[in-house]
């Protein structure tokens, strides 16, 4: 937001000699000109962070809903376990970030690689940054861990789980951040002076940085790990192992929807900012607009998964509904702020289509996800990143990514075909770098025995062996040591 | 907020030829006024715009409040059917409003009975409505959708559900809304050149939009169905088909409450709009007004109804207790930014009162409302639209509806019978249209046979028999296999 | 945010005589200034009460946690009357903190001890306070209620309840809080005329204004009343007797987290406050800090449990973890705003140790407390005030309390003992107060009977005895009357 400046010099020239107090008068005039100035930049600055921190607080409430969508799709014997490993996501990643995460994905200047600065928020707050924005990408940082856990769940030894997280946190996630999210990562559609094949990807709020880089992660982990115990039988029929609690699994998923709201259009980091001098049409209608697509997308995809399974299944599965919602958000996350809501649509309907065929070829393959999260995550987010290569608008691009006129936009929007090409390499790079990261961490925590519990263990299920007990309790012992069969008692019938 | 306006001609015709170069001078500073004025109105559009939106992502969280109220409220056989309507509700609800519920509701100019622009969201935004009120409107749409899958939970086949949902999210919805909201609506109170009755009708957040439209639906759909097998035995006695989980009822009624602060105080829409000039009296105190009222309505009927509960029952329940508070939003909800606190507490009492009366009446004619949805949403809907007729207040009505002065308002508050008039005519009109077009619309389906579930599949259960299976499997079938009497072991001693 | 002032007598003499029309320059330019002014008034307005309306509403949020960790930590047979009483909280508390609470907590002019005006909201909104200020403190008034009936869960009648909570929340926290957060309370760190010790005592959240008061308020209710029956078995040893559903423990702690958000740094209550002229930093870079600042104890404290009670107890436990996280929160909230991040830090690492230390010396003492709700409130709360007696930074109290430099601060940053003297005091007097109030009248309701229910109901449960039957309802009996039996259904194999 520009500030009006006012030089009293120009000003005094203008009142000239005959005016009694010419100087005076044009001082007086541009101080108060001046306080306005500054009251403007306090209001901004005071508006851009209520918006950034509530939507940093919508991001977190996404951690709460991958707890209950991860609780409620494994089983009840492992509740406890994978419960844990969602709060620990939340604290362990609280502090790793704080100490190092954000300094390797936001401490500019950098090599372009990793960034180095800013260490447990050092120089904080600066004219960069300030620290509601440290607590925003703290958020979307433990939602990447949150998302491979679903891939390794009911299996992995806690002690391995500790350290991947902490990997992935800590080092794996800031970095593939700072590459297309920090002013200059090499990669990032900010770095104005080195633009990407003269166009930088376009991952908004991380469809690929986030969604692809946990799914991967996941798809690794559960590959090295192998499927579950039952979860193929001895013909190498697929069995279902259905998660505990389908009540669960939609309190999640509602919460997830809720807190993408702070994801996506919150990724705008501040929503005061014009694109027309005194027009109804600035930031805060692109922020609306973000809201909508996300949401477009979530029920396009949710209805397409609807009647797809009842054609493949004969059944109307709200858990697959559930999944294929999320599978809608997860694409449109790349492009949500530069496509028009029908693209939306489009988005939600092939990324439903994504999430099927991925769910198939896992069933194929004997690839074992309890939580779907690399088909979902990794499979539906590459679809997302694809998709803003060739729906991103012209006029869009250019008022999210001001002062580079020209840039290469959706090749279907007739924007050429440089931007999806960045969103290939972007693609390619993820799976490379995750590949190359996590893949051998999970083979050394294989070798060294720490990746998988026992089959007895997996057995008996974790809760009891590992957590102190099972989840819930709804028959009290002492009832029966009492000799009260309480739950037979008739319900109450009244009048 | 009114811009400041600066003539440059007059103020050199002030500074005069004695000036040196008077019009420059005055060109200069009324130049800097007109900068501030554009930025001030930027900041109005991006404060307005941020409160706005909160409030519509609290508004969504009550679709999974509805989601969460509705599972416990029904038997565990019947979870998975009742979460996926919901789920739906949300999804569907977001393609159907899109497409052509936002049009039929807002599309102006309109003939003052169905709005007829803005399909798809062709043209906008505009200086009328940005995104973020389109995601505002979504989310109340598919509130009502919600209120209604209650009545008829437990025994409705899918596909009629799918249908019913799709003609009241999309038709019926819409065109009552743009009655009352649209700035053209027939009985609108911002249809200034044409006020019906000299008043228009202000049910502020909907208890007859919103509230009453899903009620009175839900009521013929109960009705046309009939009860649940067992609901009543066969000497006539009610029996009460007591739902799976008080702590899913307890989760969705906190959560409907969460969301009822974007559902009343959030209908304001702007929040920066002054009264009075300079003052610390504007609407940010009625939007905090509102949420008071909100707040003392839910909380007297809670109360009202614990206690009142405990004499009719004996027992303190939880459940009633929440249906209670949800009747005293209900309520509330119509007249909230137009009455005082106190009156609100009034509000609260008597919807307890109207919703424990037409429970016991719903008893004695045999009527099934698993969530008694048509008594709280119609009933105390009904109510708090007289309610406002009663007890709306000269002051607040005429700030919150400005540019006419010398309305009507609350006959107990001196205003004259013609406010409580207009809105004993929006409880008829409601009452008919919603009678004319989901009655028979639940007839059809009955004829075609595709209402109601067969016996069977009622005893049975839809999640089993629709749904691919129960909601939740707590004792795992290979604990059983492998022999292990997981449930049995002693709980930890320690020390 | 001062206003800028334009006179325009002053203006008129510096234009002169010789300018055409001198005066009506003068005022026509300083009534531009003085509108602009008002304008930013409102705008203030509305940035702050948006701010603090949605921090009100995270706040209530909180309520709801409380409601499913309580229900999740006791026994099934009693989760009913647990959530009616976390339901009450609010609606109780509504009502009677509408009608006395908030006068006695802020009604100013007072005489230091009580307030003594807004009774019911009279005289609101006023320069002083907006109706969105009630909505805040109201939001915190139930909160303290909350933590207490987790003390005293699963063995308290439902009509003490009542009593101890009408009492707790419409008397002994409004008086509280009165001392320590109002104007003109003996020991606020606003009373500038009569600060206490020279410098207030700044418990900028209330670890001790709502969590030593409700903590302290438990313990008694629980050492009166005694362990439940089965706590300590007949040699003494102590028997866990464990929560139904850790689900809904790591369900409430979550939400209790978000909430958190509008706990810590919602208390700022405005946003929109510049600490210097022009600059990147003002009051919402302290109000991220805040956030930054509750996050970082929350997790570390998590972190320090988790290994801490892996070495204990042999277990990872994830209610002890949400525990320990919760603990961490209740003693960052009284120093949040005062202290660095990796002074939080240090924070959460000694809170983690109080709540294991009370939680073995409770068990020692044979004092039961379902929700550990003394020791983690009561004692992490004390801690916490210690903490900001330490590590309060001159400059952040300088700031978040302005306009009497020279305050003093944290004893180990170099403020010298006095703050440090003021909160030892403040725990003396809170304990002091809450013993004198809440102590009598648990040992009046011990003597009139009121207070434990019977060993038998005790047994058989409250909900079944006193709430109208379980919470939860799995199997149908309608099921094996039909002998249906549907749990030993095999799962669906696909493909």
């Amino acid at each position: 937001m520009a500030s009006p400046t006012c030089s009293a010099d120009t000003l005094a020239a203008m009142f000239g000699g005959n005016t009694t107090n010419a100087d005076g008068a044009a001082a007086f005039i541009c101080d108060q000109f001046n306080t306005i100035s500054t009251k403007f930049s306090d209001t901004t600055y005071a508006v851009d962070s209520t918006y950034l921190l509530f939507s940093a607080y919508l991001v977190f409430s996404m951690q709460l809903g991958f707890a209950m969508l991860c609780a409620g799709s494994v089983r009840a014997k492992n509740t406890m376990n994978i419960m844990l490993t969602n709060v620990l996501d939340a604290a362990a990643g609280g502090l790793f970030y704080y100490l190092f995460g954000f300094a390797f994905a936001f401490g500019t200047p950098s090599n372009g690689f990793i960034g180095k600065h800013n260490f447990a928020l050092q120089n904080m707050p600066s004219s960069d940054f300030d620290y509601s924005y440290f607590l925003y990408q703290w958020a979307f940082a433990i939602a990447a861990a949150g998302i491979t856990s679903g891939s390794i769940a009911e299996r992995t030894q806690f002690v391995a789980y500790l350290i991947y997280s902490a990997f992935l946190t800590g080092f794996v996630y800031p970095v593939v951040s700072h590459w297309f999210w920090s002013v200059d990562g090499w990669a990032s559609p900010t770095n104005m002076d080195n633009l990407f094949l003269g166009s930088g990807v376009i991952d908004f709020a991380g469809s690929g940085v986030v969604h692809m880089v946990g799914g991967i992660a996941g798809l690794y982990g559960a590959l090295i790990e192998g499927p579950r115990i039952g979860r193929f039988d001895h013909s190498g029929r697929s069995v279902a192992l259905r998660g505990h609690s389908a009540s669960l699994v939609v309190l999640g998923t509602f919460l997830l929807w809720f807190g993408w709201y702070g994801f996506n259009p919150g990724s705008f980091v501040k929503i005061l900012s014009p694109y027309e001098s005194g027009s109804y049409y600035g930031q805060w209608s692109a922020v609306g607009r973000t809201a909508v697509t996300t949401t477009l997308a979530g029920c396009t995809a949710a209805l397409t998964t609807l009647f797809g399974k009842r054609i493949l299944s004969g059944h109307w599965n709200v858990v697959d509904v559930c999944n294929g919602l999320l599978g809608g958000f997860a694409a449109i996350t790349s492009g949500c702020s530069v496509v028009d809501p029908w693209a939306a649509v489009i988005c939600g309907f092939v990324a439903a289509c994504v999430l099927t065929g991925f769910n198939k070829l896992a069933e194929k393959m004997k690839y074992d996800d309890p939580l779907e999260a690399a088909q979902l995550h990794g499979g539906c987010g590459a679809w997302g990143i694809i998709f803003t290569g060739l729906f991103a608008k012209e006029k869009y691009v250019n008022e999210v990514y001001p002062g580079k006129p020209g840039r290469p936009y959706g090749l279907f929007m007739g924007g050429g075909g440089k931007l999806l090409a960045a969103h290939l390499i972007q693609i390619l790079v993820i799976i490379g770098f995750v590949s190359a990261t996590m893949g051998p961490l999970f083979l050394i925590l294989k070798k060294l025995g720490l990746l998988r519990i026992s089959a007895e263990d997996e057995t008996a299920g974790m809760d009891m062996t590992r957590h102190g007990g099972f989840a819930y309790v709804y028959h009290d012992d002492d009832d029966q040591k009492l000799g009260l069969p309480m739950r037979k008692i008739e319900p109450a019938v009244s009048s």
